[in-house]
């Protein structure tokens, strides 16, 4: 594909992407990681985090509602205290395994408050008015969907720009809003640890380390109705898979 | 900045993106729009849905759960049963309205189900052992949110491949369960209509015909605490906006 060289109509944007700009879009798919151990203390420029913030309040949101948040909390006061939450909760969440897994979830790093020089707390707004309903009667979890779209925005802008993130679900998020002062009628959604990283790892955390592998595409695929498989027609589409 | 040329360590990938890989990104971003009436027959070859979905599938998961499963309908009699599903939910959703608000909904286009060539149905596996609950102690609605980051990725990568998509919530969900045969266990979490588009708009369809309008992402912003404003810091962060 070359570079479309087609005349933007008035109130349209240029249609296609060229190689080099489609070939961006899949590494930052691919390539994103959800990183624990490799943050560097290095700090993040103003304006780079603010390009990360920008791509997120530009996530798709149900009725245009626009129902996130966000908190920048770089205070080492603020992350120790969360840092502590996630110690607990880290410690309860382990007693349900048995020995031979707890010994692989003992030895995973699962949050990196301390060393990301920046974490981020994107919340969800449960009752604004922004966007008048539209589209949320019928599933009223769409605004907590909306704000993971704008979760993920900014985990793709920030691999393009060379940051790594951390999503840590490990914490007493009723403990959490307290400690951000949170109000009641607002879920927050992702705790994010950012920051430059040593390297980004070709595997997942918990593929390399033993943990989970990743599932076959084909398998969950379905035609037309839950359970009609195709395994000819399944084929057409994944061998031109362009992961690594 | 220019190409990387480091050398790829083992276990890891090229740390940094060209300065054009890196507006692939940000144009997927920008240029998103979530589409209902710029939809074209045309069909979604193979090998171009499978990148989509392969780009899905490589969402970030709680604990590398991996809770989705992908409905490719393409059967007029099915995506016809499901457009009589959103009309009559569309008709119950517009009742709410008074007048004025009422006369701009009704004039809204809100879903492509029968023109787009493709509908997809991405589900959630509330019960899916893979990951072991790591990470969903504190939080079960992780494994929703991961499957909207697949969206996302799905969503972004179809940006990129010229193709557009829109997230159609205005549906009885349990009479879609029904039509699709998912399972109780499962949770639709999106119904996408997936094609090929005669334009781009610039502006989202809900902010062009005047539903709401993007609010300033200044007055979203934190610093550590709920409520804690900065102006002049967040002054630094939002001026970087590349946004249109």
């Amino acid at each position: 594909m070359q570079v479309s060289v087609e005349q933007t109509k008035l109130g349209s944007v240029q249609r296609d992407f060229s190689e080099e700009e489609k070939r961006g879009v899949y590494r930052a798919i691919y390539e994103r990681r959800d990183v624990r151990a490799q943050f560097l203390p290095d700090p993040v420029p103003p304006e780079v985090l603010g390009r990360l913030l920008d791509a997120a309040h530009h996530a798709p949101s149900v009725g245009f509602m626009q129902p996130w948040d966000f908190l920048v909390i770089e205070d080492p006061g603020v992350r120790r205290k969360v840092y502590e939450n996630f110690e607990r909760a880290n410690r309860r969440a382990a007693e349900i395994y048995d020995t031979g897994r707890r010994a692989v979830y003992d030895r995973l790093k699962l949050a990196g408050i301390l060393e990301a020089p920046v974490n981020l707390c994107i919340t969800c707004d449960r009752e604004r008015s922004t966007g008048y309903g539209l589209g949320r009667q019928t599933d009223p979890a769409t605004d907590l969907y909306s704000t993971v779209c704008a979760v993920q925005n900014l985990w793709l802008a920030a691999r393009a720009e060379s940051l790594g993130v951390g999503w840590v679900s490990i914490l007493d998020f009723e403990e959490l809003k307290a400690t951000l002062g949170i109000p009641e009628t607002h879920t927050p959604v992702a705790y994010l640890c950012v920051g430059y990283v040593s390297e980004f790892r070709s595997q997942p955390d918990l593929e390399a380390n033993g943990w989970e592998q990743r599932g076959s595409l084909e398998t969950l695929i379905h035609f037309n109705r839950w359970g009609e498989r195709n395994a000819h027609r399944a084929a057409t589409l994944v061998p031109a898979s362009v992961a690594p």
